[in-house]
């Protein structure tokens, strides 16, 4: 065990739960990186839309952007409410499943589900390419770098909360710190300069216009610019991992990292309209990053270009943390609701949900793998499940202060009736203007998700229908049961078995199956010398010997037709199987020993019935 | 079970032994297929090494086919006293395990078992190889064409003897036969035109000489030509699949495939002399293999070309079928011995020791993956292991005959002296010219498979010495065994358990494993009600209720504590401990349940004594 400790730290008691909570500084790394992180590439996709445009697009990026801004309040003013409203977490699955019953519920957590795993895949995938883009030597390890950073993600978090927290701090701070300081400079620039500031390292000519503005372009523009505000919902599912009080922890948390996106969205938005930077095609040679040209426009490509770069880099390849933080906790009240099998509610040695990090990290590593780590195609999907997961949060907080009532109702109701008017428009924009380039996708596997939580959720009533009683222990009639022992050659391994048996029972079958005959010694030979004898010299019934055998050198068979043939000839008595049992003094020793002791056990357990029983009787092997 | 039916034909049961058992026309597919096919490429291997000797080259094919034949009649007169001599099969490692020890018998076995192994990648890899050098658009798909055929092969043998033979008799046939009768045209061509015939397609002309011939030359030359005599040994161990007269019939079949053998070595010997046909460089454009040039200068490149042509290849690729009649009776004698697993003495549905075919494919497939289908560097490993048998297999029958005495058995022990003096020169030579190819590599693999014989082999000394007992049984004081019944909530599946263990005993233990304690509910809350008050109006002392918690949520360790101290306190009792167990109606429904029960199961065997035994009482879910 000293590795795990090792690699994951001693286990932590579970009184040891509140050190572990976090307050708003380290819960904006664990909770805000992919909302922050946003901001890297949510402007990027609008201006990509609006190339068509030529110079003229920028003219919109104002307006888009301020729309994006105006739709986050909201959500942030109704998000701050589901936190109150729902301290124990889950977010939108939960505000569903409280108000809009459990259908909607399984829809929204399907689509956080299926945007969790997109957001660990993508994100990773995308950090990984920004950096390959500065170091193209890296290129043909592309995949062996997202997987690695998927390790590493997976193994800070198997650490625990607190350690995730610590491990983030620092590019966190150091991305928000940086580009903040490049945004206020370009500001103050573009005041000084009376709206035109001079670019340090000026951006490349802006293309002429190939096409005039159209709703269509200037919608798709948006819903691509939309993406900025995925990961929002993060901080309204995760309220258990901060510590007391937790609303008001949680709250400023949220409203730390809405600020910062704000700041950050309408900075960038402001600085690309001041200086003229539009994106340059991304298929295409001379590519660079919108940031990147705006961070050498404002500051020139000196140190503090490359700091500020690398800082990028980083919090968008980490921005999956966020996805490690939410998705097991959203797995747990599945479990909790019975979706999903219930060790997903069970804490690992560090507190956290293992098996929700492993399974998280498992789908995502699969999806990376699948395409070899280049998910760009799997970026529109993204925002469909993100939208889809708002408006039923909003909806079903309607629902919610519908119930409550009273006068401070009203006003809540009116700001998330706003939220998810809002936010289900932009959700049919996005599903619109992204449903070639396939979104549709997500349309096919969130209700397959759905099924399968149904499909389990029905699984589990079966069991629990099945095995609930209240009913108290009836004593049963003392019937001694029926031994069988499964005997190869005589030695002390039988041996062992036929006491064990003679000790529950008188009624005992000495079984052996011979069908190499030549391979083992048969037991008639010496019946009588062996077991005859004592057991009549001690006055008790001697065991019935029973003889198998097949003539196409069935093993199994006859031995379970023999148990079956026992079980219905003797209703109401228990069968004992008793299988001697070799155990190893070393694992790789079992290779060389066929298991038919197991497989006879897995066999009678699936053919026959519950009277019947498999006991294996352990001999140990010596050194 | 329909698909096994239909794969591999219906189960044979063990009387019908016979009617699968061979006679010479069959089993000179079955086990001839690698002798006779090394008169594709023995002669081939020769002529190579001559290639810098020129057209003089051509002199010394004779001299040194005569010697191999020389060899090869003197290793077949002894094998023919081996089949006589023990018609168990086995050969070499029988023989010497008879005579000469254990070592110099496991010495035997290793290097036949890889020989089998080798053969069988190389066979497959240089089957394809020809067919690729006629059909280059095959190229990509090499290394799947080997498998396919490893595949086919394994299939075949698993289907039994008797359907391999008659699957494998048209390609041979018809390789003895094409080639047999452009031998016989060739060399009624060469008498006729006095020693020199024209060739109806001229083969290119030989290179001018650039070496003189050496003894190291000549040596090598000899060594890789007797690469034709792999193979032979193949018969001597098969034995008991032939029918009875079983040792006249094993003769037979020796006999035909030696001598089919020695027509093609001479015929091939003597035709590229008289149509002076020189190997042509491998690795180089133009390259023909010596057999194409022969056959063209023959017949001409007509319709009978491509048949001759398509048997060899076909041949080539199934001379890998003698390893799968031979290896896993090699295994089978191995594991008599107890140095395999005994499931290698275990015959399949088809009466073949399926264990030992699977080993085999198994192990050449790795290799045919391991090197991508192409094997040529394996070739220089592989003569070594023949003659390292042939050579033991002779020195064990001189010390047989030596042991038996008489007139005839100075005779026999002269011809196997001879055999032996023969093939242990050859052996040497071999080694010594072939050490730099690769061979060293034998000299490696060898001693560790006899370090693997002799370790698995003290394993089942050392289980069978712990085990084995003539003793009687005792019959055991009648003590009650303690019960531990593990619990979770109350429910159906817990009341069967716990009753299970009231019958057995009065003395039980109910023990809950609270470690997220809000996940199952406490027993103690409703315990008198539901055990305690039921228990003690039946008389019987209520069973003791345990609650086991962990600070760090471990869940096993408690348990299996609780039970090492039981079985520490109470010596003399047997320990049940009863662990719930639900069974699903669907094997997929089991990846919903959490296998805690297996895994207490598998803990509790590893960590507790011999008195401790674990039964799961199966509750059979409805669907």
């Amino acid at each position: 065990m000293s590795i795990l400790d090792w690699l994951l730290g001693r286990a932590l008691a579970t009184h040891e739960e509140e050190q572990q909570q976090l307050g708003p500084t380290a819960g904006i790394p664990v909770l805000g990186l992919d909302a922050l992180s946003s901001a890297a590439y949510g402007p990027e996709a609008a201006l990509t839309l609006l190339l068509p445009l030529g110079a003229l697009g920028l003219r919109w990026v104002g307006p888009i952007t301020l729309l994006i801004v105006v739709i986050l309040s909201i959500v942030y003013f109704s998000y701050r409410q589901t936190i109150a409203a729902y301290p124990g977490g889950g977010g939108s699955y939960t505000v569903a499943s409280e108000n809009l019953g459990p259908r909607f519920a399984l829809l929204a957590g399907a689509a956080l589900a299926l945007d969790y795993v997109l957001n660990v895949a993508v994100g990773i995938s995308a950090g990984v390419g920004a950096l390959i883009s500065a170091v193209p030597s890296l290129l043909p390890h592309t995949l062996l770098l997202c997987l690695g950073i998927l390790l590493l993600l997976t193994l800070i978090n198997l650490r625990g909360l607190r350690e995730s927290g610590i491990a983030f701090l620092l590019p966190t701070y150091a991305f928000v710190g940086t580009l903040g300081v490049v945004i206020l400079i370009g500001v103050v620039k573009a005041i000084a300069g009376g709206g035109h500031p001079t670019a340090v390292s000026p951006p490349p000519a802006l293309p002429a216009a190939t096409q005039a503005a159209s709703l269509w372009i200037l919608m798709r523009a948006f819903a691509s610019g939309c993406t900025a505000m995925t990961g929002v919902e993060a901080v309204s599912n995760g309220v258990p991992i901060f510590r007391q009080p937790r609303i008001q922890m949680a709250q400023k948390t949220l409203t730390a990292i809405i600020a910062l996106l704000i700041v950050l969205l309408a900075g960038i938005a402001y600085l690309s309209w001041a200086y003229g930077i539009g994106a340059t095609d991304p298929g295409k040679p001379g590519y660079q990053s919108v940031l990147s040209m705006l961070v050498a426009a404002v500051v020139g490509r000196g140190l503090f270009y490359y700091v500020t770069l690398g800082a990028i880099v980083t919090v968008l390849a980490l921005s999956a943390n966020t996805s490690f933080a939410d998705f097991p906790r959203l797995c747990r009240v599945l479990a909790n609701d019975r979706y999903l099998p219930g060790s997903f509610a069970v804490r690992g040695r560090r507190l956290v949900f293992s098996q929700g990090i492993f399974l998280l990290a498992v789908l995502s590593g699969a999806l990376l793998i699948g395409f070899g780590g280049i998910t760009d195609r799997l970026i529109p999907l993204f925002a469909i499940g993100a939208f889809l997961a708002f408006t039923l949060s909003q909806a079903g907080m309607v629902v919610h202060w519908r119930k409550l009532g009273g006068k401070g109702a009203r006003t809540s109701l009116l700001i998330n009736g706003a939220g998810a008017v809002a936010t289900g428009i932009t959700l049919v924009v996005v599903a619109v203007s992204k449903f070639a380039e396939g979104a549709w996708l997500t349309i096919v596997v969130v209700p397959l998700l759905v099924f399968f939580f149904s499909r389990v959720n029905r699984h589990y009533l079966r069991v629990a229908q099945q095995i609930a009683t209240i009913a108290p222990l009836e004593l049963p009639e003392l019937t001694a049961p029926i031994a069988v022992v499964a005997a190869g050659s005589w030695s002390k391994l039988t041996q062992q078995a036929l006491k064990f048996a003679l000790r529950l029972t008188t009624d005992v079958y000495v079984v052996q199956i011979r069908t190499e005959r030549d391979v083992i010694e048969d037991l008639a030979d010496s019946w009588d010398l062996l077991i005859g004898n004592p057991a009549r010299a001690a006055g008790i019934p001697p065991p019935k010997r029973v003889t198998l055998t097949s003539d196409v050198r069935r093993f199994f068979g006859p031995f379970v037709d023999f148990v079956q043939k026992l079980e219905h000839d003797n209703p109401g008595k228990d069968i004992v199987v008793v299988i001697p049992d070799l155990v190893m003094s070393h694992w790789y020793e079992n290779i060389l020993h066929n298991n038919r002791g197991a497989f006879l056990r897995t066999l009678l357990r699936m053919r026959c019935g519950s009277r019947t029983v498999v006991v294996n009787t352990p001999f140990h092997l010596q050194e």
